[in-house]
């Protein structure tokens, strides 16, 4: 028995709202292992609304609305599914009672418009809404088709989804079955070379396994459909295993993990510290390594040597090296991620310095060019060059320096523990 | 000639990830004029692809697909298209030499999997993909049928639209009328307040105007529709007046405006520079400065003093005032500011110290307690203490204190034009 969830209102035609109930309902279905294989989004139109209820109940047996059940005119989703299977609405005395009610309690005078709201095809169950006043239903207007609705409103939506829909889709047999899944993530390889690497993997059944990828990253989410919590992680566990070992050193974390978390327990692990020194980045590395909650036991901070003058007085950058070689340079990379180190007296050093654009490119050195320092504890310091190509935004170039940073010091960690 | 997206991708339907470019997409079409009754989201299946796309051909004519153009076997949206209307993959040799230099370019090798990426249906035209590796089509299947596909990524997919879908759209004979915005921005007010003071503009029927708010920032968006954007502008303008004069000094942009492009204005034309010290946003306000292109001009450099030691070493601080007042205080925040304006010799020192959580609050000193210091080159400083309340995240208490940081250097900078 498949799900679909059909989102009503013009509102998320014009693009005025982001259609998040859609996001959180796709989340609630697949907890429940209720399988839901399509959205749609409809205005508030009767012609068009019925078309998309003809279209689902051909291909969906749950059918999920939201929106639509306002006091105005224009809220329309009742009276639309109440004329399509020709029953007839009747006034519902409870759901009349309850408005009255939470509008004396708010000082408001209920209006006739709200006595429309009491209205709900004959048959049908009222689905409470504690949170608001307009209430869903509960209806199976044929047998094995399933019809809820609920307010557009998220905050209300969402109280109603946990306290009634629940209970009723587990009275329809659903949540016995669970849907579960853990998200691996990598660094540093192309989603394409880590699909081919996997692509044993690809077509499992149970769990199934997915590549994604976005600025950078590459994430392979595994998913297990089980009984319980326990039986779907001992589904996933071996997979995840193997995954991990296919992906090596490029494998990092997975689920909440970020490289900035991953970084900060290596880093507690080894009893070490870390500080840092950006110029293109600005301050976007010291931000992502602070995200981390706990992240003062081994970050102590660092400089944003944006200008020339900076990187000499606060990093000891040699005035010699940034006119022969250039602020975005090898040399000068080095000397920053030592010059922090050093200043600092943490374990690394680690350092950025590039071209993010979109102006600032030569023919010898083009936007998207980046060095990266990493200095350690015995003098030694190690540069990394990167190029991230003139064709990505400002924004995305310096997200993968930071991240690129990152991920130098994690393998270096890693390396040295083994 | 009505249109409809269709965005394809499992991740959508588990609700891994909000569904951003169908509101993106919604508002582009909007702003066109093209009619847009429809949206659907359908997994990476064949067969349920196909299902969703002869559903949308009977009501739509121009058909917007959003996913599914990556290189790996679930990415299936052009073979599928291409396998409905009976049309072979032809493979392109443009796309190919393209991905072959994009891949060239980043040092990376191509696999045969990225192949797949260069085939599109016979008769079909590529939408170029400046920056990333999978391309679109654009394509007419059959007469008064418009397909246009782009891909998941948002990056990628808006500046596509923007670039080659947007004008391909005008030559097809829309845009005649057009729906055009403009965004005002404030900052130091509660949205129900500027509301309620701009109340008398909420129902205006052409320019509408309607208040938005996210993470502290309150946006009054005034949307005009017109024959032309130049009358469209002469609808807005006057509007707009009114309401920046009711913001006073809250308003501070519009539109690609943000705090810290609005502060490197004030700056340059004050010939001025400014330095940062960041403790609880660890470099975040600094990475806010920077992400102005050319930021340098006004920008220098800062200190990210995480750790006390870094307070004391790198900017002076007094020992005593961190045992004897803590490292969040308002003594503390004025010697993080003047210490970075010496030390960096700027016009301007900026500095915040707080508690951004979950952990590290106490009865007297609050999570979301935050110091912001501001020193000037006349040797004076002020502070301000702001706080923010301990059910806030720890990602919008750090928020929070760059903007406000930024925003109280912005009120400054005005003060003294006057």
């Amino acid at each position: 028995m498949t799900a679909e969830i059909i989102c009503v209102g013009t509102e998320l035609l014009l693009g005025n709202i982001l259609n998040k109930n859609a996001q959180y309902l796709a989340q609630q279905l697949a907890n429940l292992g209720i399988p839901h294989y399509y959205q749609t989004v409809v205005g508030d139109n009767v012609t068009r609304l019925k078309q998309v209820v003809e279209v689902a109940i051909a291909r969906s047996k749950i059918l999920i609305f939201t929106g639509g059940l306002g006091p105005t005119p224009d809220d329309l989703t009742t009276e639309t599914l109440a004329d399509l299977f020709g029953v007839p609405l009747v006034e519902n005395p409870e759901i009349l009672e309850d408005i009255a009610r939470k509008y004396a309690i708010r000082g408001r005078v209920m209006t006739p418009s709200n006595r429309k709201q009491a209205f709900i095809p004959q048959g049908a169950t009222v689905l409470p809404n504690p949170a608001g006043t307009a209430p869903g239903i509960v209806w199976s207007p044929t047998s094995n088709l399933h019809i809820l609705t609920f307010p557009g409103v998220p905050s209300e939506m969402q109280r109603m989804w946990q306290e009634t829909a629940v209970p009723y889709l587990k009275t329809l047999g659903f949540g016995q079955e669970i849907i579960f899944s853990r998200t691996l993530k990598f660094w540093g390889i192309a989603e394409s070379a880590l699909a081919e690497k996997v692509s044993a993997f690809l077509n499992l059944p149970n769990p199934t396994v997915a590549p994604y990828a976005s600025r950078g990253e590459v994430k392979l989410r595994i998913c297990a459909k089980a009984t319980s919590l326990a039986a779907a992680e001992e589904l996933i566990a071996p997979i995840a295993q193997q995954l991990q070992t296919i992906g090596g050193l490029n494998y990092y974390g997975q689920d909440d993990d970020s490289l900035a978390s991953v970084v900060g327990q290596l880093l507690q692990q080894a009893n070490a510290t870390l500080s840092v020194a950006e110029s293109c980045t600005g301050g976007g590395l010291g931000q992502m390594l602070t995200d981390v909650s706990g992240s003062s036991r081994y970050f102590m901070g660092g400089v944003i040597s944006y200008d020339n003058q900076v990187k000499v007085s606060l990093l000891g950058v040699d005035p010699q090296a940034l006119i022969q070689e250039g602020a975005v340079s090898s040399t000068v990379a080095a000397q920053m991620a030592q010059g922090v180190r050093s200043r600092l007296g943490t374990t690394w050093g680690l350092s950025i310095t590039g071209i993010a654009g979109p102006d600032g490119g030569s023919p010898t050195k083009p936007v998207g060019l980046v060095y990266i320092g990493l200095a350690q504890a015995n003098g030694t310091v190690q540069t990394f060059e990167h190029r991230y190509g003139q064709d990505r935004s400002r924004s995305l170039i310096r997200h993968l320096s930071a991240c690129t940073a990152l991920d130098a010091l994690r393998r270096k960690l890693l390396d040295s523990q083994f």
